[in-house]
C-alpha cells in the first residue's frame, strides 16, 4: 500500500493543479486497487458510510456508472441527482444546491456541468471534496488519469522521449486539455491534429504541436487519443459535416498502416464506429478502449479515496 | 437512548395524528440520530436487511434525497419509483401498486402524491408502514417535524410563550398546515400573514392567527417562516405576479429590520433568492435554512426507524 | 439447501434450453430463498461485492424493482441503465455497450430490450452471465418461472394431467412463449384462447391446443393465466378496441362461473380492472396475482445466485 501521506487536495478540479509526484500517489494507489478488481469480493470498506453525490448537470451515463461502482467498491453509498430530475435545483442557484448537497450531510459532490470553472467555485465554498466530472470544454480531469493510467502500465512511469498525437475536436474537448495537461507533466510530447477549425494554432502556447498533416502526425507517435465527435457542441461553422470528417480524419486501415507496429489508439468512448475510427480498428490489438474503462474504475476510486482522505484522514490499514 | 415503548404508530400521515408526547419521543431520538452525523462511519445497523420504496408521483428530488440518506443512514436500501418511470402505475391503480409493493416484499413505503388523504388511504390497506412525504395541499409531516426540531434546538421543549409567523402561499401550503398543527402542540402560538388571496379568514378555525398586515405580525414574532411561492400551484386568480408578491411580501432588509433582534428565519428550500427573501438574509445569521435541510436527515431517520419499529420490534441495542 | 451441482448454465436466456431437471434446481432454491423472506434480517451474503448491470432499452419499472430487490437480498449491488439516460449507449452499438458493462467490472447482466435474440447474442459475446429480462415478443424466461414456481406452490412438482389456459394476446406475448415451454416440461397440458387474430393457428406447432371458444377453454382448465393487453404493441389490424376485447375476452363474473372451483387464476400484472379481469375476481381467493409478485424475486434471486455460481463457484455456506 502506498503511503497517501503527500496527498493534500481535498478536491479534484484539474490536472493543472497537481504535481507529477501527486499523479504518481494516485497512479500508485490506482494500481494497488486495480489487484483488487479479480477478487471475489472486490468490496473494500474504505469508505464505508460515507456517502457520495453525483450531480451530473449535463447527462453522462458513462462517467456517472464509472463513479458510482468506484464509490461501491470502495464501500460507499451514491445518490444521483439529474439535471433534469432536480427539484434541488429548479430556481436555485449552484452555490444553494452545492450548499444544500452538504447539508443533506454528503461527503463527497461529484459533479458534471457545463460551466468551465463551476467544480472550482463549488469546491470553495463548500468544505466536502468536490470531484470534477467535466465541466464544459474547459476539463475533465479523471479521463486523463485513466488515459495516462493506461499508458502507463504499457511504459512504465517515465512517459520522456514519448509522443502521443491527439486527434479530432480539441477545440471542444476537456478530454484533450486534460489530457495535454497530464501527458506534459508525466514527460511526453504531445501533438494535436485535425481539421483547422477544430484544432487552432493558439494551442501551441500550451506547449503542444499543433499540425493539420494527418500522415505526418501519425507516422511518428506511439500513442493515438482519438476524440468523440460530439455534433451537440459543434455549430455548422467549425464542423461541415460527418461524412466530410471521416472522410479526411477517420481513422480507417489505410491511414492506420502510418503507424509504427506498437502504436496504442485510445477513445474515451463511447465509439462511433466507421466515424472517428473504423469498426476493425476498434477491435485491434492496438486499440485499449476496454482498457481505459477499466482503468476508469480504479483511478476513480484512488480520486475518492485521497480526497476524502485529506479530509478526515484514514487509517492506513482500514485500505485494502 | 430514548425509551420507544411507548410509539404506537405504524404510519406517520400528518402531525394531527401525533400527542406532544410522541413528539418528544420523535425529537429525542432525533437528537440521538444527530451525534452520530459526525462520526466517520455514519451508518447505524438498526434496518439492515430491510427495503424502503420511495414512491414519488410528484417529482421532488430534495424530500427523495433526504429519505434516501436517512435509509442509508440505518442500513436500509432504498428503492425509488417515479411517476414518469413507472410502468408499475400505468394504468394501475394506486392501491394496487402500494399491494405490489408490498408484495415485493417492500419493507417501508414513502410516498408523495398530489391527492390529500392519498397516504391515509394506503395506510389503511397495506401492512407495511406509510410515511407521508406531501399529499396534496393536506400534509407534510416531515417538513413540520425538522422545522419544530430547529426550532427546539434553540428553545428547548417547551415553545410556550413563542410566537411564530408563516408568511406567504398558506392555502396552498401543506408544509403550512403541517406546522401549524406541530408549533400549537408545542406550545407555540401560530399567526399567518400574506396576500388575503392565500390567506384566507377562515384558518382562523385553526386557531390562528390571520394577519394581512405584515409590519404588525412581524415586530412580535420569534421565528419566521417563509413558504416557498410555488407557482405550479397558483391560479391567476390568486396569485397576480411574483414581483408584486415580492413588493409587498418579499422579506428584505427594511422588512427584515422590523424583527426582533433574535428572530429566527427559516424556509423549507428551494429558496427563491430576491423573491420570498432577500438574499443576504438568507445567508444571514438569522436564517437556519441550512440546518433545517440536516435536520430533515436525522428527522427522516426518527420516523423510518420508530414506523419500522411498531410493526417489527427492533431490540434497543441495535439503536446507536 | 440444495446442491446446486448441476446448474451449468452462465446466461437465462430462455426456457427452452433447461432441462425438467434444471427447472427442479431452480424452485427448490426459490423455495429455500422464500424462507428467508420473513426474517428481520433478509439480506444473505452470497453475492456481496457483486455488481448487477439492469439494462433495460424498453421500461419496465416492475421487472426491474423485482431484479433490484432480488440483487440487494444477496447483497449485490445494482446499477440501472434506462435507455432514455443512457449516453453510454447513444451511437453505439449494443455489443460496445455489453462490452463496455464488463470493462466496468460488472458481475452480472439483466437486459430488456425490444429485439427478440438480443440476450443470446450477448451472452455469446461476453463472459459474465447475461439474464433474459424480455427480448421483444421472444422470451421472459423468469416471468415464466415465477408463474410455475407459484402453480407448483399448489400441485407440487409434478403437473401432469393439469391443463393451464392462457387467454389474451398470444401473437405479441414472450409471457405466454416462456410459459408455454416451462408447463410443458413440467407436464402440463397448455390451451391458448383468444381472438383469432391475436391467438393463430400455427401456435398449435408448439404442442398447445389453439382455442377460439373461450366458454370451452374456461369449463375444463386447472389455472387460467391472463395475459396484458398490450396497446402499444398491438396494431390496428389485429385489434379493435379494447371494449370489444373486453365484451368478448374479460373474464367477468358470467365467465368465470364457468371454471371450476378450484381454478388458479394468473395475471403477469400490472392488471387492468375492468379489461382483461373484472375487479371483483382480481381480488378473489382465486387469484394469485399477489403472489406472482413475491415469487418473483425468489425466482430471480435463484437465477441470479445460480449463474453467478456457474462463472464464480460460490461454497455453499455462504448460502441460507
Amino acid at each position: 500500500m502506498t503511503s497517501t501521506g503527500t496527498w493534500t487536495h481535498k478536491d479534484f478540479i484539474s490536472i493543472e493543479d497537481i504535481t507529477r509526484d501527486e499523479l504518481e500517489i494516485l497512479f500508485k494507489l490506482a494500481s494497488s486497487f486495480k489487484q483488487t478488481l479479480g477478487r471475489s469480493q472486490k468490496k473494500l470498506p474504505s469508505l464505508r458510510g460515507k456517502t457520495l453525490v453525483n450531480l451530473f448537470m449535463e447527462p453522462s451515463t458513462r462517467t456517472r456508472v464509472s463513479f458510482e461502482i468506484a464509490a461501491s467498491r470502495l464501500s460507499a453509498d451514491s445518490i444521483f441527482i439529474s439535471a433534469s430530475a432536480s427539484s434541488l435545483v429548479k430556481g436555485e442557484t449552484l452555490r444553494d444546491t452545492a450548499r444544500n448537497i452538504v447539508a443533506l450531510n454528503a461527503d463527497l459532490l461529484v459533479m458534471r456541468h457545463s460551466a468551465p470553472g463551476s467544480s472550482l467555485y463549488l469546491s470553495k465554498i463548500i468544505d466536502i471534496p468536490v470531484i470534477n466530472a467535466g465541466d464544459g470544454a474547459h476539463a475533465h480531469p479523471t479521463q486523463a488519469l485513466l488515459d495516462c493510467f493506461t499508458l502507463r502500465e504499457r511504459w512504465g512511469s517515465d512517459f520522456s522521449g514519448k509522443k502521443v498525437t491527439i486527434l479530432g475536436d480539441i477545440l471542444f474537448s476537456r478530454v484533450a486539455r486534460s489530457n495535454i495537461w497530464a501527458l506534459q507533466k508525466l514527460g511526453a510530447k504531445v501533438t494535436l491534429v485535425g481539421p483547422s477549425t477544430l484544432v487552432p494554432e493558439y494551442f501551441s502556447a500550451m506547449g503542444v504541436e499543433v499540425s493539420h498533416d494527418l500522415k505526418r502526425a501519425l507516422v511518428d507517435t506511439d500513442a493515438l487519443m482519438l476524440l468523440r465527435i460530439q455534433h451537440e457542441r459543434q455549430t455548422s461553422t467549425h464542423f461541415p459535416s460527418l461524412r466530410e470528417y471521416t472522410s479526411m480524419f477517420g481513422l480507417n486501415a489505410m491511414r492506420a498502416s502510418w503507424l509504427k507496429p506498437g502504436t496504442i489508439i485510445m477513445h474515451p468512448g463511447p465509439i462511433n464506429r466507421g466515424v472517428e475510427i473504423d469498426s476493425k480498428l476498434a477491435d485491434s490489438d492496438h486499440s485499449v478502449i476496454l482498457e481505459q474503462v477499466t482503468n476508469g474504475i480504479i483511478c476513480r476510486m484512488a480520486v475518492l479515496y485521497l480526497c476524502a482522505s485529506a479530509v478526515n484522514p484514514v487509517s492506513r490499514e482500514e485500505v485494502i
